[in-house]
């Protein structure tokens, strides 16, 4: 007797494609990488060292890949501008898919993929929201949801990188869809979770400043921005992105209930470790989103491929994915704009007037 | 040789009356409480245990109470509906005033408490924001100042009170200004301290809900609601006011400036007491804004004494407090109509297409 | 009608002596402090301007003190070689006392002043153990008698100085009675109120280095010390005490029931703000005791004073303090031979044979 | 090309064993799970179902597993009583030996291991110490061994277990070599690593008290214990071990130096979740030593695994963990007999006459 290992291949290899893939081939017992794919050479010798000795057969041609004999699923964790196009491929070639967020910058292109997906109803199609599988946010989830807390009406979430002072956010921002959809689009989705899946949104409105890098203004966007998101029953989200924490990374959420609330995160650490000085007592925080979700992204790998091998639903919808991007790509507009946003019940944009 | 103190009275002796009243009385060492006002019998009743044998003399009208004999100082603690009326006719009187916030409800009647000091500049006269005299607030200040967290850029601020389950802030909501106005106040009065008094706003927009007291909209006000404020100067404060923290009060502020932030309360606590048992570990909070702000208040008491005696500047400026009621109304008119709010570089409102 | 106050005189115009006189000066309302004394003239001229002013009597002498027209109590403040001395002449001027910790670094002469104040049971006579007026210690030992913790059992506690480098406190420990009667005092007496004032000694042993001060040594003293102490009926507690917190001071005590524990000031912090900055979350720590229990010392000064004026019991037993003593003195025994000490029920010292 | 991997085997399927087999053969990527040994029938059919799927051949006798073809090294995970006759076993067939602690109850017996491991020092030899690859121990350690907080001189470590009402711990007692042995074990490593492997004891005390399980008395144990360990270099470490804490598992170390301290999970915490609700904010806490040190023992696996592979230095020294049970035992012997005992320089007991 042998136990069934699922076979997948990793799209891409850059930063985050790396960590997929190893955490693929190392820390998800039930899966087994055995392909991986990225046009760019210096990803290709990284492979060479980490991937090819245990077994994992590297391709140039993401195609190619997916012709590879045996190939069953495949983790979408390449560049943004290509996660529809290859999750779409890998569905016509009857992979299950696992995309890296947002499945696209534009809602019509998220839209594709959800459409592909739905045509193909026996394949599992997830996208990766990497909170979804974090321990705290589950637990805050589970103790929302116990309802002793009453109904979650007010959320508070943020997502707050380090500060990166050689600039490259700027560039990054010419592709990244904006702040909001790509930051952001973790608080949102974080509330689409804790407030109903089907939540309507009646109205965003966002501002945002350009403190530390004036350059992002030519991208159409900040570095520090607030959103504020109506929903359609009574209940309403706000969301603080910024690139410019000094301390680290700092995403903290705030689900507020009519008879409690819980905190996520509310007092960033690295970990268990305080220092008494001169200065008073100090702790250090985690200084990227990796290092403050990295087992969420395991349990992640480890979920998803225990959905396919049980073929049961996999943990997070994918209509959501794309509801996401909605509303992240509104606030993004409504940031540049200064204009507020109104949508009717049907989620059809409409003038105040019209509401 | 017998030091010299401020005679004072009080108008007003409800629940924040009773307060200054005793404040002035016990732990303002350079004051002597003369006389208090109310017109009220029960508090009549009140002060005559607690107040007359000490030596104040008790007045029904409190216009008597400004021709007592020698009084040099007044406080004003009275139901907001009056403060601005009995800050000014103490003021035509000669009187020093420490004016209960806020001045009004209304920015007009705001201004005219502004205009009546501006007449007298040899008085005293100041608006009683407690939070200015906080020493964590203060010592916030004071590291924003020092230009190590550099330039402050976002502020994050929210008084957020316990649910009341009694319904009291329903019928309290007809003369309040609304939750704007009434409790957001000193989180815009903040703002104003850390950016600079002559900041000026740009737009505002606000959203609110009603999750516990839907009766809160016949009298045009929410339950929870969250605002943005953007400022012309590239600088942005989001606020957020609730009547339904279980927990207890929650004020927590976080300046955010370009190279570090600093935060005041974002963990609340009532003492340094935690407690371990089968739940974990837990830790009370402050029910009301009284439990968290005493010592700020007695500190009030006496910094406005000793600037009436050594005749020195009040600590904080009277047009910060018709400022903040001019951006509290205007939050609280785009929090019921929806409308994002704009203003031009004069202060003047004007429609987007004219900024 | 006119209130009641307690006339009192405080002896000692020290740190510690100021303190007490300006509490009872400006800070206890149903007290009247009428006078002070001190043999020393710069204490003298700073009372000059800091009490005489308010009507406050200064005499060089304190038996000239004790005659003063109308004086009903005395606070000794003075140093510690002297508490009993002024604590017993008070006694038998028909005065009441509150006497600063501890009564003295005998265990003989604490029991002379527990004699004298048995022999007038109509006086109140308090010694002042300030963590006993400490809200969050009160907090705590209610939580700990409500029962929902089980049987307290296990103490650990801690007075923790912050490091002075003038080495003030080698000369200091001449006089001091070393570091468990001049700090430990405070834990123990915890011990004895949580644990209950009867607790019974069955043995102490202790151990100490001197870290940053060996000429400690020469006063039988240490800078760094452990103490750990058995009572009888089952129950244990831990104390340590330091010279060389780098922090502040970290007075932290930890009540360990069957059910359940309690810690008071396991995390100390100055006040309620954090700094967030490229080194991490910091936060500040109290630098002395006195920033520590400031409050503290003023309710001690209040329910003294309302003990005496409603003839009630003082808050806290004196034959404690003598117990205190007993057992501090004991610890300091212990840390400089390294012999573990032993004690039979009746509080006789025994050798471990004849336990 | 393929990657090597270090052919291990797993002696024990106990409740410690049954994570070391997982940890090797999921979570370690360099080394393979090919065997796995167990007397018991129960772990056997629960080794049916998650090993022996995944190639690991399964052995009723540890004699038998010492056989398997290829096997290179062997984790002993077995109960206390046969750690070391099952390490030296291995070490006698030639395998690298990664031992979990202690390597016995008795100090001879401790020996014996180091002793079969010193005539083999081509063979990677190692006790488990689990917080030696705790990432906060490590960063605490790092952050005392830069010199920044001054000379290390004073520990204070605690092991406290949750109360488990069942009273297993009892009848585990019989075999444990007691609560020193067993659970502070921990915190000495922890002294020894801190202050140096040679750090010389110059005496140790104890205390202890049966406030739960008074049954405890009749293995010549207790259920709270604190000892005190007197080094010859001018340090002293203090530890306390309980089975009866009520929120869970409380492993809190304080490194205190000259200059400052570092402490390990002063604050311990499950995640990173608050909940606020009408008893104030409260958080959890591990229930188990495993949910605290989980990924401390994965980095053991991985890291004994590279030491073979690459033929470096183990992490930990093996006679650290014979000189943690010589100072465990005479704790654990001070604590029934009450007497101090005093140690010369070379390690001999001595009088405290012959001092």
């Amino acid at each position: 007797m042998t136990a069934q290992r699922l076979k997948i291949g990793c799209a891409g290899l850059g930063r985050m494609g790396k960590r997929h893939a190893l955490n693929f081939l190392e820390r998800t017992p039930r899966a087994e990488l055995v392909a991986a794919s990225t046009p760019d050479d210096t990803e290709i010798e990284w492979a060479k060292v980490h991937l090819a000795p245990y077994g994992v057969k590297l391709y140039k041609n993401y195609d190619d890949m997916l012709k590879h004999e045996g190939l069953e699923a495949v983790v979408v964790a390449s560049a943004t501008a290509v996660h529809a196009e290859q999750a779409i491929k890998a569905i016509n070639a009857e992979k299950h898919v696992l995309c890296e967020k947002p499945l696209s910058t534009s809602v019509e292109i998220s839209q594709s993929v959800l459409d592909a997906a739905n045509a193909k109803p026996h394949l599992k199609v997830m996208c990766g929201f990497s909170r979804r599988f974090d321990a705290s946010y589950r637990d805050a989830y589970n103790k929302m949801s116990s309802g002793a807390l009453g109904a979650p009406s007010v959320i508070r979430s943020q997502t707050c990188d380090k500060l990166d002072p050689t600039g490259f956010f700027v560039a990054y921002a010419e592709f990244s869809g904006g702040i909001f959809v790509d930051c952001s689009i973790h608080d949102i989705d974080l509330s689409l979770w804790f407030f109903g899946q089907d939540s309507k949104v009646r109205s965003v409105s966002a501002v945002g400043i350009t403190a530390v890098e004036p350059d992002l203004r030519k991208h159409n966007d900040r570095d520090n921005a607030v959103g504020l998101v109506e929903f359609y029953d009574g209940k309403m989200a706000y969301f603080y992105a910024s690139r410019m924490m000094a301390a680290g990374q700092e995403d903290t959420s705030e689900f507020i209930g009519t008879k409690g609330k819980v905190t996520v995160n509310a007092q960033p650490q690295l970990n268990l470790v305080q220092t008494f000085d001169a200065g008073g007592i100090k702790k250090e925080i985690p200084q990227h989103y990796y290092d403050r979700f990295e087992y969420a992204f395991v349990t992640e790998a480890n979920e998803f491929t225990a959905s396919v091998l049980e073929n049961t639903a996999v943990p997070l919808k994918l209509d959501g994915a794309v509801q996401a991007v909605r509303i992240g790509a509104a606030l993004q507009e409504s940031l540049i704009t200064g204009e507020k946003i109104f949508f009717d019940e049907s989620g059809n944009r409409v003038s105040k007037a019209n509401l």
